[in-house]
């Protein structure tokens, strides 16, 4: 084990950022200690390595809680690898990942966790836990849902899209929320009325409107905030929490802030994509519209506005980004000649944490609240708090260095994750990653990956700890 | 023919009201005049008969949109034929009910018209038209849409309740939403989420919770307001207009506001149970209860002050009764034992004019708002205005003479519903049906039913006339 | 007295449409016969005139509730007399307005109402009334609130705006609203918050912006909002219905739905330069901005939009016109090189019922909401119903007969006001007035004023009939 | 300088807990230290003292931003001078109090700091800042607004209330939050309508309503809520950040959830009587309820509910006391047959953690959000982070040891203010103040005060760190 010193940087929480030099003895931090102390004098002449943070940011490591590697989708697999894709991570600053394991109609929530254990095993470069998709409500996975618990798996996710794949109906819902308001289980919602949706999409095809941006056309917000408000009410007669999982509609927004004034246990994370692009992206030239298909679609302008002010005012909790890679060439390409063919999903998760702090830069937010929804909310609302998602004695010591004034632009051609193209090519963001340590070992250092897959570690999870 | 006219009342409207007199020729209203001037002395003249309404009200006869006379449930029918009730909604100032006709699965709306009015004809002692319950939205259901309008259909109902029976998925009612969207058809919506609630009566009964109560606690008010704003928006989405039955509950009330200060084309009725009754009712000694169970359920306290000021507001724009009556001894007792096997649905045609002008009495509602909810907005709302809802020349002598002071106490002694109890048992009431014509004949007449079955006529419908 | 039978129209009430002949017999209204009955020929062959209505609207004579004929303002007065005010109204199918007695600051309200009736008596060409505007609220004027009901003035109104002209503080108004809620008076409410806007003006000014479009940069819309709310909690706190005058803003819409929500005694009214212009008509070449300066000012484009909204969903209850003109020569020159000194108000009265018609034919209203904003609304809410309002048996021979179909463009240059330029100048508009009848009288007939100055009587009116 | 250790225990932030020690050098608190450690080991054989916290929680000293020690009024003082008000701050574990320094009318605000600063100079306990309040808003007050900046003063306080005294119009709020808009300092608010309120009192007094009670009669919530969004209008229009003051209203609470959902820089402060206290305290018997009269008043039952509510859901972003206190004997009556003429205020400054904490107790908030309410955010909004409000490397070493689960009743015989009567004598709380430091000295220790007047030294703060 060996002791590095993050000395002379910014030290951000949610609540407030301290000067304060950060010791790290092995995986753990040890100290945070005032510069130019005696201690702090002690501190640098035992370590083994001091990080020069001179007026940069000390973070804690970011926490994505909606990836999707290797995941299986009508024969094709989502391109990055548990290993590919916690490298990009890496690269852009997050430490921590939690992917879903999926649930095979009619196997169990047991084999699901196994399958994704031995695919992530060995193979990380940073820490990941997982969520569970429930793909099927009945009486023995909602048992399983308390053994889950015990495997750190607390969180449970439900779509109301995708009949026939993943959908739940309303009372199979109310079962698994039960449950929940049980165990103190958090169920998590993919909220689009996907019953409603597959009629437009069915109309839709018969018209012969099978271009990409009909995707976004048969899925209106309106449903979107109808699911929303829907998944409110049920979680409110179950006595449930509810997370919405890329809340990407004003409609939705709207439903969220209510039930949240009503001093409900509703929270929600929005992503970068719906931040950022519109619904023009989906009329590119050629198939190029593809690339941006993912569910919930990419909204017309304005949603982008609201929710920004969304995460300002804290009707959002977090930014994830649902990352789900799949190529252009072969992938997304399956969709030609019928949108509902193309697999969904964008790339992301190395991008993430430029991509909100580049709001900061813009005004939309404070340092603060940005590291808030990278990283302390979702540590806290998936259970992994004060060992991931702040800069605190006894805390993993997954730390970022960050350059607040540095500027980068966004482009496949430099990214590192597994796939060929960008959603946000030629996005210029303001922040960059100098250093990254996952348990205390350098992941990137100089701007090098020095990391290793196999380093990082599965995070068993507790309760989520933002019930009132 | 024969001339009557009307003299010396107030005539009500839903936008004021006016000192006239109203000449009756033969089955029309042919002319209302100044009391007092050469024409009126000239009618009175020319009258076979002169009503004196002095100190009294002229209003148009009651419209009550939502009734079932002979309704199969469970081997056994609702308890009024279509003789009995419209003798019974006569009593009570209503001159025209809408009943529902029910299309058995499997079968077309045609054979159910068929039906409906092979029980209705030569029946009815009052006009009558029909509804069209939709139990599968199919491609020969929805075509059937269209060629209904031709047979004075206008309005069709659905059922977010009732799985298995009447229950029809998002995607059907989105469906039903965009042929109605096409051709100006209302779409009528029970609003509850059944599919949750068959989930709670399944638990309950499970938990030997049997009893009466179970339903109202089994039908909680949140999935009565999470139906309604479902179907707001796939109205939305369809661009439909939608009529929401039998509003229960705050929760679906403010979703209803929020519609139409939305400019929807939104509305609602409530049902005198709704404003009156709690569900302290269906706590009843033995099984007592069971009197009181309808769907939606009788709320809990509280609710029903909401409900009068959403009338007094604005939100509401209907009262109608969901008459639907079963006799206590044999028909409510199949549910001894389980609750979910009671018959659902209250005896309430012949007291709607009286407990709504109660309210007026109670300071709830001004005069003409009364006779908006109860005659006025119902013929405009489902195509019947002018013949119906006004005293206007060239409409239907649709007319009641009402005493506004007179107090009268509600009993199954003394109604003339065929059913053996009352669920508003002892409640009095202030204002009286004085005298009731029908299209020009005399149907209640100083106290006394001169009317006959087979007077009624069936009442083709147009389209709304209250959308924008 | 003369009969006169308007045959073979359509007659239009805020609840309805009746096909009708409306007969006349002197200054009233005596019959509303059903069209080829023996009765209506009896009327047409006893009329000594028959007005063809066929394929036309019969209307309710229009009410403008907002007008200042002859206005005294710093040295001048508004341009249109009480005879060249009522002539433009008849020609528009206005057949009452109410117009504004003003105190004099240390006078009374009495000395006030007799200069009122002085100006106006043997003047006009249609029937008249009086609101009252209290510039000193005192002992003295709080008494006089209680005589003027008896002299038929029922509405009495105060400014939130214009300190030391007719600026009440909140003290003040909320002393009037103590004493309408005994009586069961209207309070009138301009709602700008004067005090405010005066340091804005001031600042402005001294920053030399002194163009007419600063008139509106200092008048922000936030302050009218806020002067509303005030409003709305001083009248809950004194028990009193309060009614806004030209209510302009988005702000003060959301004010009055969310008190008409909450059951409240509030109404407003809003104007046809609200609903049509945007304050870019402030930014004219060389002085023509001034032409389009009133308080509250013409706002940025958006807030038309949620007007004719609110127009639709009820949240405004009435269209007045705040008709007050000055002629852009010699008077609103009077504020060349500084706007504070523009003479406030734009000319209107005549154009009020083709521009809120032409809502009509755009689709904003239907046809019975038009005649409720522009006459029964009014009517009923200042005490004049069914006098004035209303084509009903009884009621005074206020007659429009109008042809929707009909479209015209107004002009200065033939517009009847006695005013140099209109505020509408080239619009287009869907609706024509045919003929005015006022009690009984033809004032305009086949395109040709025939009434008379002096035809006009004094209206006086009772408390607010809408009062719940 | 010495150095203390506070060891074993969990130190408390706003975003969360974490199990440290916590080193003192001196002033200062120079390390976090994970518990166990070489480096903890290191620190606690180097520390002078250790204070055992195990089982305890460590807080950052308390901050009440809200305190008049010695405030003239009419002739008296509160009663409390800045010694032994801070003394029994300190008891209660607050280590800073900010105290408004006032102008008198004619004066400076430069005069009002002096007198403010020769009132506390050598006489407080713990440390203190001052707030100013402008009585008069003028060319010479606005310039001092900003050389006060430079003083450390960043917040100015404005009356609606109380005409004569402190009261500013509209306008002059107006230009003070233009300046504030200019410097980024924040305007502090009373809202109430004291205009309107004035009215009430004088008709009450007239009427013989003179007991206590009246003064809650003449102070309506409504007049709370319309003030509180009247300045929220004005600050928009301004540009300006705006702290409500002791928030007692259900209305004005809502206005401040729908500015702050809106994005503004508002925020608002309630205080433990408005969350305890219901207006029954105000009709004890006697002169009793005088002791409960401040303004705004105790409330109905109701509103407190909603408070706690909104310090749940960040509508309310302080606790702070208001504390003013007046003897019962002498003081309070003062008031007696005039309940206008009670000195407004009661003492509160000692119990505020032990109340707000008890709200923990019940379930109504997390211990990390009452740590925010009574010290983070206190300290970000008044310019003090991190030197004040957090456990932080840096820090000021302001700590609270607090043993959570300790209960004690509040007496008036048994607290240390100096004032004859509690405001919430008999009130059971849980959790208990163990030690205090302020700046590294002991100051309660053991259960005694080894403090000494003196010790506490003037904060200059800086701007609000919450704008956004």
């Amino acid at each position: 084990m060996s002791r590095v010193l993050v000395a002379g940087g910014t030290v951000v929480g949610a609540e407030g950022s301290v000067r304060a030099d950060v010791l790290v003895d092995g995986e753990t931090i040890v100290a945070l200690l005032a510069p130019g102390t005696e201690l702090a004098a002690a501190a640098a002449a035992g370590a083994e390595r001091t990080v020069d943070a001179t007026g940069k940011l000390v973070l804690p490591g970011g926490i994505d809680v909606h990836t999707h590697m290797e995941m299986p989708f009508g024969g094709t697999f989502s391109h990055d690898t548990f290993e590919t894709g916690t490298v990009a991570a890496a690269w852009g600053g997050t430490t921590t990942i939690v992917d879903f394991a999926i649930q095979s109609k009619g196997s169990t929530l047991g084999a699901a966790l196994d399958a994704w254990h031995a695919k992530a095993d060995g193979n990380c470069a940073v820490d990941y836990g997982f969520h569970m998709i429930v793909s099927d409500v009945n009486d023995t996975t909602l048992k399983e849902m308390d053994t889950m618990l015990g495997e750190g798996i607390s969180s449970f996710k439900l779509f109301m899209a995708y009949p026939g794949v993943f959908y739940s109906t309303d009372g199979e819902i109310l079962q698994a929320m039960q449950k929940a308001a049980d165990t103190g289980a958090t169920i998590m919602m993919h909220a689009e009325n996907g019953i409603a949706i597959d009629v437009l999409v069915a109309q839709a095809l018969a018209r012969g409107h099978t271009d990409p941006r009909f995707h976004g056309v048969t899925r209106p917000s309106a449903l979107e905030g109808e699911a929303t408000f829907r998944a409110i009410q049920l979680a409110k007669v179950a006595g449930s929490p509810v997370y919405f999982v890329h809340l990407s509609a004003t409609e939705a927004l709207v439903e969220v802030a209510r039930a949240r004034a009503d001093n409900g246990n509703v929270w929600a994370e929005t992503c970068p994509q719906y931040l950022y692009l519109t619904d023009d992206a989906m009329e590119g030239p050629g198939f190029e519209g593809s690339k941006y298909v993912c569910s919930p679609p990419i909204r017309p302008a304005g949603h982008g506005a609201h929710l920004w002010r969304g995460l300002a005012t804290e009707t959002l909790s977090v930014v994830s980004t649902d990352h789900c890679p799949f190529c252009f060439k072969e992938q997304k390409e399956l969709g030609v000649g019928d949108f509902s063919k193309i697999p969904n999903g964008l790339p992301g998760v190395e991008h993430r944490m430029n991509l909100i702090h580049a709001g900061v830069a813009a005004g939309h937010l404070s340092t603060e609240r940005f590291v808030e929804l990278t990283a302390a909310a979702p540590a806290r609302l998936f259970g992994m708090y004060p060992r991931k998602g702040v800069v605190a004695p006894g805390s993993d010591a997954d730390i970022v260095v960050y350059d607040p004034a540095a500027t980068d632009t966004i482009s496949a051609t430099t990214h590192h994750m597994n796939v060929d193209y960008s959603a946000f090519e030629g996005q210029t963001v303001t922040g960059r990653v100098d250093t990254v340590l996952s348990r205390g070992s350098f992941v990137i250092d100089g701007g090098r990956f020095v990391g290793r897959a196999g380093h990082g570690r599965f995070v068993r999870r507790g309760l989520n700890q933002m019930l009132r």
